[in-house]
Parts: structure tokens; C-alpha cells; sequence
């Protein structure tokens, strides 16, 4: 067997020294096209993995005697500007039209033929642009496209092999792969979490980029059409490239959640799930703040009321600060005060919509010491003063954690607002005060519930 | 339809009374359990989900309209010491071993029930513990094995009121569920991404604890064996629980790693990444440092290496000053000193370890200015003269960094041993630097593959 290999390579190279001797014209390329598609045929269809099951140097070199590669090492060791490079590289523009396999059987040629045992050390340095003039050669303007091609008949064949050339295909082409959101998925939706996790050590070395902030937004907003496990491997992803928040925010309005819903359509929880855990790090800002603030008030969707909780646990006087200014709308400080106005503008809050997220607050998570706060009672005064009757009326257990102005208080304290009152619990409400009424109402809000790992949650179903 | 079902509750209340009023012997219970069961068969039998489609007080009011929600009914209405309650109790106990749906029906009922329209504002506080008591009527001394079955045959059955219901059986039963492994994977098995969002945001605003920084190891160590998914989707919950990188480092030894291994066994590439992306945000110390470099040095394992490289490429001085410690098995310093040389003897990294990772960094990562510096050159050079013959060879090119001692110089510099030398490039070994050779020898590093997602990557098979 490895004898008849032998021959077939053989072969194989006295054809290269005929196609390098004779001027071939097109109808001669393509019958010869047709005639090696068709005794290579064997080599072409996918079998076992083009990856050595052991990998060493050793064993990568072997891998290289198959006859077709032949071509390709004729193809890599010839000198750019070599006349008898052509014909070759139109021979194999051919074969690849008519078997798409020889893209990604180039790909990993190209690849382990870069790694020397100790007793090959030719000097050659072939490197990936070969494949990029195989794209030129056969007249392609989308370079781009021509390489999720072969990738993606490659992850469908062989997904060993395209964890083991991403890599190189992110270094070599970073104009045309990084920040693409359909290479980027190609890749997710085949690996494995061991093959992610060579990338994700990749990226943490600093020797792989597949993305980067600017291009992450655009890719987060695919992703959430993308399985629920190619959504987390890409959160894993973007926290190796050490993504900032900032580069979500932008998605934030277009992430839809229902508590316990019962139909799977446009929930989001992975995006959401990530984003919070990336919130929880940060220290509220009135940009966050508003980004929050300006999602859609939905009492099904727990995230608003989850972190302003989060928040407001650890930076109490802060997030009393900001509501403030929010509910005021006053600007952000920025030096630059054109900027500042239209930011203004753009960001401001509708009164509304702080309060139903401030409500959801006091319902959800059963806050009401964080309303107690002076700067919250100024707060809840000032909204009060420019709701509505309807809104007031809506609005009126929020309104009621408002301290009455001393009426019941049997003596009148010198100082009617202290500089710090921390902790103080409005009079009127005493009873929601107790634990196990916070606890109660918190479950309440979870009562609205949903279904959808986009597997295995139907009534009845089997698990995969 | 409406109108049978309210006989049936009318014939159900009837016989509450009944049994109320008599006092029945076991075989009359047997009997009576027998006829139930087979009269509230269809009741029991799983069709759409007990949760309604859409949430809201009054839906949940509506679904506690089936027959059998009657005994219940009737169950937690009584006093604790009435003694009509155990009557009724044992029933449910033999109706509950006939058929298990009777179980999370009950668990189901208990939480809905607490959930109140505005027009019913009934007193009643029924409580979860309720459920307790019929595990004890039934004689069970596991609770927790008791909750387990119940909520398994509810995860298959019904996986939204799993997910409805599980916030409540984690804070009613803490001492049964925090950190109980088996029903964690229970959970984490049937949920999706947004039911697990549900859970994250609890977990955030504080109102669930499903485990602790004590539990969590055994847990980790335990999910190596679960699906992807399951894996990631604890990883979110660690990530909300803020559980901390040192209760996963006693796992570390366990966890193995192949890169483009060909086999699925043994791989615990989730586990790995997620433990690199919390040390990530560490700054390095010694016993960080240790419990790394403790690890079993697998060439075709990339993750100590890495996180090695990360930390060189941040905290350059402090790595040095750290490596060079642990070469001199130095005691990291400790104010109470039995501890200290306890503890000192139990890291102790032997040298063979810490020298093949010191040259896996520079094979795998093309690290060589690191050595340069002089802490690392004062250390390669301890390390030298600790080795034997044949550790000198083996490591021969690690040990080619060091400088040679001004012997190529042309004139001796005034101070042979800078006082800074960050970022010094060792002199012999010039070609390393260039940026190409750094690329090339970290591809052959990575040349070692795998494969695994416990699912879609043989090769050849088609995607889920």
C-alpha cells in the first residue's frame, strides 16, 4: 500500500514535470483536470481525520505522502516569479471548482508542512499566501468568502483540522477574518470546548486576535441567533480578547427576556446572563445608568432591577446620586459642552421609565431602605411633583415610601434632614421592612415563568 | 368541561370531609389511595405544562383548579396540630408511592398558592414546609434524596416548573440543597439559557444561594463529568455566586488537557478555561505560582504556559522575583513560622517541573526577553548548577539564555550586573528575537491536536 502511494507520487511529479516542459492550453488543463478530480478521487472524500490521531513532527510528515500533495509541494517550493507556477497554480484552480475538498487539503498541506522533524529541515518557509494566490488565480474578488468556503466544507468534514488551521488563517489574513461574524460562527458552531480552549489560550498569550471592541457589537448582535453553547463558547471568547462592556452597551435595547417564558422565540439570556456579570464588575456611571434605564420597562425581564439591586447593595450613595441626576436630567460633566448637550439629549431618560425601573426595584428585590436615603426622598419628591394624576396614582406605593413631613412624629427633631441617614426606613411602611416579607414579594415578581435551551425542554422530551 | 371539573372538586372536598370525620384503618387508606390514583390518572399524567402559557396572578389561580390540589388544599389549611392532618397526610404519603407526579403537583401547589390575586387575599401563609412533613410521614430520614426524586421526575416531565419552583426548594431546605452536587445537575441538565438567566439574577440580587465557596470545589470536581453545557452553565452560576479562584485550585491536579486530542476522554477543557479566565484577573503570588507549576508538565498542554505568559507580559518583575523563590524554595513569607516551613514543604515544586514549564514558555509562547532579565538570569543560572549531566542536556536550550559572562564582548562594561535590565536580550541567541521565529516556534507548540464537544464533531457527521 505505502509502495503504491509511492508510485502514485511518482506519478504524480512526472506529470508536474510535464505541465512545467509544455505550454498547456485551457481545454488540455481541463481534461486533465477532469482525469486527476477523477483518480484522486479516494484521497478527496473525507474519511479519517487529515490530522494524525498522535501528533508529533513524525507523524505530521507522514501525513504529507499523499499523492495529491505532490502538486502542492511543487506548487510552494517554485519561486514567486517562475513561469511554470501558472499552469500549476490553473491545474489546481480547476480541481478546486470541480472537488471544493482541495482547498482545505491545501490549507493543512500548507500547514504541517511548516513543521520539521529533526531530520527534515529543508529551508523553504511556504507560508499561507500560496493559498491567497490560488483565490487570485482563479479570478475571485472576494477573498473573504473564498475562505469560509473551504473552511466550512472542512469544519463539516474534518473539524480537527479546522481547529488546527484557524489559528493560522486568523494571522495570515487578519484583514478578511478578524471581526467576521460568519467565519466566526462557522468556527463555533463545530468546535468542542478543548478545541476552544487552545484558543482561548492563544488569545490569552497574545499570539490570536479573531476580533476586536470595534468589530464586537456587530458580532454580539448575530450571535443571538446562534445555539445557546456557540453563544457561550463566544462570551468565553470575547472575555479572553478582554472585550469592555462599553462594547455592548449598543445591543443592550435589542435584548429581549420573558421570566419563565413558555415559548422560545426572542429570549436572550446568554447575551443578557454576560452582560450583567460584566456590569457587576463595573462601578455605576450615569452612562450605564442611563443604557439601563432606557430598556424597556417590562415586568417579565428581572435584568434592570437585578443590577440597580447589585449596585445599590454596594454603592448606595452613589446610585442615589445618579438616580438623582437622571430624574433631573442633569448633564453629564464633559469638557467638551456641544458634546455634552446632544449626549444629553440623546441619553435622556423618560420619567416614566425611571420609575417603572425604580418600582420594579422596590417590587422585585423588596428594596425600600435605598428609598429612605435623603437623596432618594428628594428624588421621589421631585418625580412626584411632575407626574400626572394617572402616574401618581401608578406610581403611588412608590410615592408612599416618601417620609411624611413629620405629621405623626409626636416631637419635632431640631434637624428635620440629617447630613447622613443611611438605612433609615420610611414611617409609613414599617412592615415591609421584615425579611420574610422582602422575600415574599421578591417571589411574587419571579412568578411570571419560561423554556429554551433550543434542545431538550419540550414536556415529555427525552433528553439528547 | 369547567363544570366536571368542579364536581370532581366538590366529589374531592366530600371526601376530604370523610376521612375527616373517620378513622381509617391502613387497608382503608390502601384501598382509598388505590381508587384516587386510578380516578385522578389523567390528572397525573404529564401533558402541558402545570405553569401556565402566560404568567399572571390570576392564570396561576385558574391552574389550581384540578382535583387533586382539593387534599392539598385541605393539608394546608389545617393547623399543625389538628388532629384531622395526619389522616390526610398518609393518604397523600401512599397516593405520592403510587405515583410520584404527586410530588411536584404538591411542590407546584405550594408555591402557586402563595401567589395571590387581588381578589383572593386569604391568610393563609402556607409554606413549603409542608412538603417537609410528608417526607417524614412517609418515614424517609433522606430529605434530601427525597426532594432529589421528586424534582428529577419533575425535570423530565416538566422543566419549567423545575425552573419556577427551584428558587424556593433552595431557600425553604438550605441544609438538603446548598452544594448538593447531584441536584445542581439535576437542575443545570434540563434548563435552558434563560431559565438559567432567571436563576443568575437571584443569585445577583441575593435572594438565592444554590452553593458556597466551601461546596464549590467538590461540585467542580464532580461536573467534570457533565455535558458542555452544563459545565458552562455552572461556571455562570460560580461567576454569580462570586465564587473565588483559590476554592478551585485544589481541583487543578485533576483536570487534564490534550490539545487536538483525538479522543474525547480525559479533556477538561471548560473546567481549564474558566479557571485561566479567573487567574487572569489575579496578580501573580506564590501560592498562585505553586499550585501552577505543581502541575504535571504535558507538552500538549498549553494552559500553564499560558497563564505563565500572561502574567510575564504584565507583572514582569514581580514573575521573576516570584520564579526565583520558588527555584530557592524559599518560604513565602508568613507571620507564624511552624506554618510557614509547613507549608513551604508541602509546595516545594521539584526542579525538573518547574524548569520543563519555564521551557514550555519559551517553546510555546516564544518568551525569551523574560529570561533576560536578571532575577531570571540569576535563576537559570541556580538552576544550572542544581542539575544533573542529563538535565543540563535536557534543558540545554532553556540554559543556552544565559549570558555568557562578557566572554564575546569587546571592551567589559564598567558594571557587569545593571541594576535594571528589563527587557535584555540574551547575547548568543540573537535569532530568537525576531518576531517571525516567535510565531513559528509557538505554531509548533500548537501543533499537538482534539476534539469534543461531547456531541457534533466526528468526522463526516452531520450538525445537531
Amino acid at each position: 500500500m505505502a509502495w503504491k502511494q509511492m508510485c502514485r507520487c511518482d506519478q504524480l511529479q512526472k506529470l508536474c514535470d510535464l505541465i512545467f516542459s509544455e505550454d498547456l492550453d485551457q481545454e488540455e488543463v481541463n481534461n486533465l483536470t477532469t482525469c486527476l478530480c477523477h483518480l484522486l478521487a479516494d484521497d478527496l472524500t473525507p474519511g479519517t481525520s487529515l490530522l494524525p490521531q498522535d501528533i508529533s513532527a513524525e507523524s505530521i510528515q507522514e501525513s504529507l505522502g499523499r499523492p495529491l500533495y505532490v502538486l502542492f509541494d511543487n506548487l510552494i517550493t517554485l519561486p514567486e516569479d517562475d513561469h511554470r507556477r501558472q499552469p500549476l497554480l490553473l491545474l489546481l484552480v480547476e480541481m478546486h471548482k470541480i472537488t471544493l475538498h482541495v482547498g482545505y487539503h491545501f490549507l493543512y498541506f500548507l500547514k504541517a508542512s511548516n513543521i520539521k522533524t529533526e531530520k527534515v529541515q529543508e529551508n523553504n518557509e511556504c507560508s499561507f499566501l500560496t493559498y491567497r494566490d490560488l483565490c487570485k488565480a482563479a479570478g475571485q474578488k472576494d477573498f473573504a468568502g473564498f475562505i469560509i468556503k473551504d473552511l466550512r466544507l472542512c469544519s463539516e468534514d474534518d473539524p480537527r483540522v479546522l481547529s488546527w488551521i484557524i489559528p493560522d488563517i486568523y494571522n495570515s489574513f487578519p484583514k478578511q477574518t478578524r471581526g467576521n461574524a460568519e467565519l466566526l460562527q462557522l468556527v463555533l458552531e463545530r468546535l468542542d470546548s478543548s478545541q476552544l480552549h487552545d484558543l482561548v489560550c492563544m488569545v490569552l498569550q497574545g499570539s490570536l486576535q479573531m476580533f476586536d471592541n470595534s468589530s464586537f457589537a456587530t458580532i454580539l448582535e448575530k450571535s443571538l441567533q446562534w445555539e445557546t453553547v456557540e453563544q457561550l463558547f463566544l462570551w468565553q471568547l470575547a472575555k479572553a480578547h478582554e472585550i469592555p462592556v462599553d462594547c455592548c452597551l449598543s445591543v443592550m435595547p435589542k435584548l429581549k427576556f420573558t421570566s419563565h417564558s413558555a415559548t422560545v422565540t426572542n429570549t436572550h439570556g446568554e447575551a443578557l446572563s454576560n452582560i450583567l456579570m460584566m456590569l457587576r464588575r463595573e462601578s455605576p456611571s450615569e452612562i450605564l445608568l442611563r443604557t439601563l434605564l432606557l430598556r424597556e420597562f417590562r415586568v417579565e425581564d428581572p435584568t434592570v432591577a437585578t443590577i440597580l439591586q447589585y449596585w445599590v447593595q454596594r454603592y448606595e450613595d452613589k446610585m442615589a446620586k445618579l438616580i438623582n441626576d437622571v430624574v433631573n436630567n442633569k448633564p453629564q460633566p464633559s469638557p467638551n459642552k456641544r458634546k455634552r448637550n446632544q449626549s444629553t439629549k440623546a441619553n435622556a431618560v423618560p420619567l416614566d421609565q425611571v420609575l417603572s425601573h425604580l418600582n420594579h426595584l422596590r417590587t422585585a428585590c423588596g428594596q425600600t431602605t435605598f428609598f429612605a436615603l435623603e437623596t432618594m426622598q428628594d428624588t421621589l419628591q421631585t418625580a412626584q411633583n411632575q407626574c400626572s394624576e394617572t402616574q401618581k396614582k401608578k406610581y403611588g406605593d412608590l410615592f408612599a415610601l416618601i417620609e411624611e413631613e413629620d405629621e405623626e412624629e409626636p416631637a419635632p427633631e431640631p434637624q428635620r434632614k440629617p447630613k447622613s441617614n443611611r438605612g433609615r426606613k420610611p414611617k409609613g411602611r414599617k412592615k415591609q421592612e421584615s425579611e420574610s416579607e422582602e422575600e415574599s414579594s421578591e417571589e411574587e415578581d419571579v412568578k411570571k415563568p419560561s423554556r429554551k435551551r433550543k434542545k431538550n425542554n419540550q414536556v415529555g422530551s427525552d433528553s439528547d
